[in-house]
């Protein structure tokens, strides 16, 4: 028997929303204080995002392709296999919060997520599509307001060069490992994979650092302070921020 | 004699327009179906392009570069051979329904379009340009308001470090084959290079695929159909679609 | 003792706000032809920038990092020596029209300036901030309104894989040699080192050029003005010009 | 259940060892023609060869590592779990004839073959070791006289940035599928993955190829035949290859 | 009429003889004082070389390829066309001390080389071949003993995913462009592409700086002198070298 | 005052000479298990090293070259300054036990380093030359018969792209940090940094580790041992090879 890697924390629905107010800037960097220093995926972003929404969190489901072989991907898509497919498969087995992550190794020759499969996604409770490669159709994918990351654009479909072969696999997605259950946090800046286990002390660091100390120290900037003094503030600075917290009645 | 590959068929400017209603992506993957699987351009983007446009169609005009050599550029860009020149030779070719497509071997290390020669090429009634490489003032370009698609942007002017040397031969842009005569297609996916005798098919196929019917799948996704039943429709959602044609009135 | 390359040069603040009205284009291509052929850095992009600003020029600061030795960055970050850090150093001794160009050898792999840091850069009448590598939490360096050029955006911070060597060196940005001194000119279409002996000629030969010229061969050109003819303008055009400035009343 | 693709034909050890004599680019030329385009390893190269050997072939066992998540590689290489690990089952699980192909990700960050591992391959009865990365330790791999093919050397090893996660599944290997079975032809042009029921019919082909036309027309061209005339020889030239070899007693 | 940039210039066997003295890396330095910054092929290395020759030279003969169109591609090889196609056309021009240049674009993915045409080019007195891209075959084009230059080895041939479109246009290898005519120089560090009315004033710069003063300089080198005043002579180092020459009959 | 990172450490040519016995890979895989991830040089491989050397050790002695600008280079080769610029500087105080090592930014556009320097060096008792970037000149440079590593090589002398700007600072050279002083060990595998309190602990571990151990556990593999039971050793193999130990003669 071979043992794969594989998460062993899960963490509730209201984690998640909680997570939802933690930047993925944050996120990364109190992973890397916490000893997780490769957790942030290089090169995908946000290809289509709602306005209207700050964030997208969610559970990884993860599908990964290679490149085809000619009889292979003709017995995949052109059978009555496709229904089971690691590409259908993944699609239709995802559920509220899930998040789809997708591992093309880097594939830029073709496209793997137009905008029905997007749909799709979407109508299942999906929070996202991570793709280690190309979407094609960007206009329509755009049109469905869903939060779509890729590393580029294709116009080409699936069988013009890939097909599906691992279901909820650990897989490799901008350069960082994607293990089925990872927690996915995604914004403006990117996303970041973050071992379920490590949410809650990362919800609970971002809360404590944290927005009144930030508010705080940009309000001393735009004031003239010094980063020496008060980025990270000093013993003095520390006092001058308890006062001021008393001051305007925050504790 | 050496001879050079060539378009043979041609196209009406009817069917140009006709072109126009089908998306990039849908032309790429039906050029892969008829077995031609490398039109797509991969890395060429909308750099400038007009917001209430929908796509460019026009006939392929090829122009080449090379990296210059500092005896022979001089002679083309400082003597009475400018006009001669494939550079310029190729901008005053341009009619009615042209696209400029520009090969300079990927060389990123200067622009090779600028606002002035844009305003030329819509002058003439061309229809878009396409830039393996970078185009330079950018600002400027998107102010004339016309497509025109590259991979980056550099300050420099042609004489920094390139020099023309091919007026309508078969070049290389963005990984695909342009012959002369080609149909580009482009839009906010990108760009596609369609041998002429296969458009009138791909009109044809993105007509029957179509619409209608992709209408209704989206709209049966949205109600929550599986991807395993409904896209592809299996025989049952034929029929459903079907009736659902007659019960809406369409045929 | 070793001789280091510097500038001897230095202009007046007046002489930047002149050369704010030239483009980073324009400003590329005249130091081509007066002999400085690397001026314009290639693949920094301007990340944030201000809506209603045109352009961003100041004196280059530099500042220099290189892969972190996990002994030395916690010397660096975890001190009383973090105040003298070229880092903390450079970032201090911004002053009016300064701008901060930062080295980090293309690294991809982590972020070196974020909000915090933009803020007190504009505090200290910092003109824009340059980066060869990436920056992080995009979102709110937006947010600051200020400009951010780099060369993409990571989650990480820099004690993640970085630590700063080098403050006010020469240094490399954009495979563009910028020197402490030099005149950094930054607008959307990238970003131009200049040397600063060359910005009387270049904002002199940019006027002269000038938009009146510029302007009519637009004009021209709408009208229908061949390239042969109009672009550079021949003795007959010249005239022409002549004619028409003299009617417009110009001259 | 989850379909994944497999090989179904099998190959007998007689016909591995007829393989042998064909070459890399005749193998792969001739998958080319057959339909598969895509079995030539890219950039995957023999970085330790026997001299006196001249190409190797098995069957592909495969192997594959993602970017390192710092609980779970500690949990796969520091328990009772490693045995049970991709990577150690893989290694022990190698038979007769069979190759060993990693996938890491064309990861160049870490080596994951030294030369005790290859040494273990080799006593149980491999054929020979490809990886889509790094190998280290190179020239004590070079020492133990066997084929190990990579796209790079670095000194670190396994648990510096990987883990392994699976055993035995479809791979991607330079660019190509790799598909448990599959047949890895390797030479000193490179490697080529071959599907196991078209083995026969490349063996056939090279076969007829063959030696002896290929010998005579070197021998042609070597005298001073045209490649019009010659290559592929025209009808006059068949009848003159046909008459030399029975002047020569070969048929 | 276009008019594409040629060379004018030619030179004698003889020259070309007496250029095969100097070593490339000389003659790319010399070019670059000479104002032609841009002749050293980066990247296109000697993959095939005969142990006993010193260096290859001669006029380049140009081919060019682009990616494959499935309809030409197949005009040009499967047809009575092949012996008219640029690729054909160009191989059997090659005539005395010509050398083969050959432009795919830096296409990576198939070998456009192999034994048979290397001897049939060797046949007709070419001194080498030269490919911005891949060969096939090298073990068997090694076995030939003649000077091939190449990025890289793929096992695929030409129809796989290139066709010919160029004979003796000026075209782009190594970042370098290269004129019909242009003089090339190879040996073990590469190849630089020279206009041929430098290579008179090459070999005179060659042998003035020359054999001698730097034998010398080597010599003084290896007893200790300094570069300071050594490398290059300094007066007193120049009044000692004469000394020398004189002292041991050299003048 | 700037702080900038500094070894402190020094160790003696004795703890040199001992370290010569230490691989590459070893000494890199030691450092990642020290808590110092980063020191194995990528892509810089030995392009010149004796047949009869097994390795290389010293002190780092750093130089550091960004793109030249115009006016600059000038004013350094071709003045009175040459001696004291950083590039003729560092060449001239290598010392007994240094190493050379270069920061060009992984310029791959000029050489740095050939024969004449390469000649210098090792007069003054360097042990070896480094370079991020390119070398000339290569036969050469072989011909000297002295360890030089680079990435790739370029006809192009340092006047062509590049300009001398920093002796002795802390640089990057292959994705690693070089610190004055740092201990380079280079090999047939390519170049580790040390740290140089950690030489001591390498040596230790690397002879404790050891050879003893390593030879034993190859010759158990050749025999069929198991990488299961023998590589890491398991209890039972520990106490085997202690038996093995004593029924040889080793403790």
């Amino acid at each position: 028997m071979t043992y794969i890697v594989k998460n062993t924390a899960t963490i509730s629905d209201e984690l998640l929303e909680e997570l939802k107010l933690v930047s993925v800037s944050t996120a990364s960097h109190t992973l890397v204080e916490m000893g997780y220093r490769n957790a942030y995926m290089q090169g995908i972003m946000p290809l289509a995002f709602p306005d209207d929404q700050q964030s997208a969190v969610g559970r990884a489901v993860t599908l990964r392709f290679i490149p085809l072989r000619e009889d292979l991907v003709k017995q995949q898509y052109e059978s009555d296999k496709l229904e089971e497919s690691p590409h259908r498969t993944s699609l239709e087995s995802m559920t509220k919060n899930d998040v789809l992550v997708i591992d093309t190794g880097s594939h830029m020759e073709t496209g793997v997520i137009g905008d029905i499969f997007t749909r799709r996604v979407r109508y299942l409770g999906g929070q996202a599509i991570i793709v280690d490669g190309c979407i094609r159709d960007l206009q329509r994918v755009k049109d469905v307001n869903f939060p779509v990351y890729a590393k580029g654009v294709h116009g080409g479909a699936i069988p013009r060069s890939l097909m599906s072969v691992g279901f909820n696999e650990p897989i490799r997605c901008g350069g960082v490992s994607v293990v089925p259950g990872d927690i996915i946090l995604a914004d403006r800046d990117g996303v970041v994979a973050i071992p379920p286990q490590c949410v809650e002390e990362i919800v609970k660091i971002a809360r404590a650092h944290d927005e009144l100390e930030e508010r705080w120290i940009k309000m001393k900037l735009d004031e003239g302070a010094s980063l020496h003094t008060h980025y990270p503030p000093n013993a003095e600075a520390k006092i001058e921020f308890e006062n001021w917290k008393k001051e305007n009645g925050y504790a």
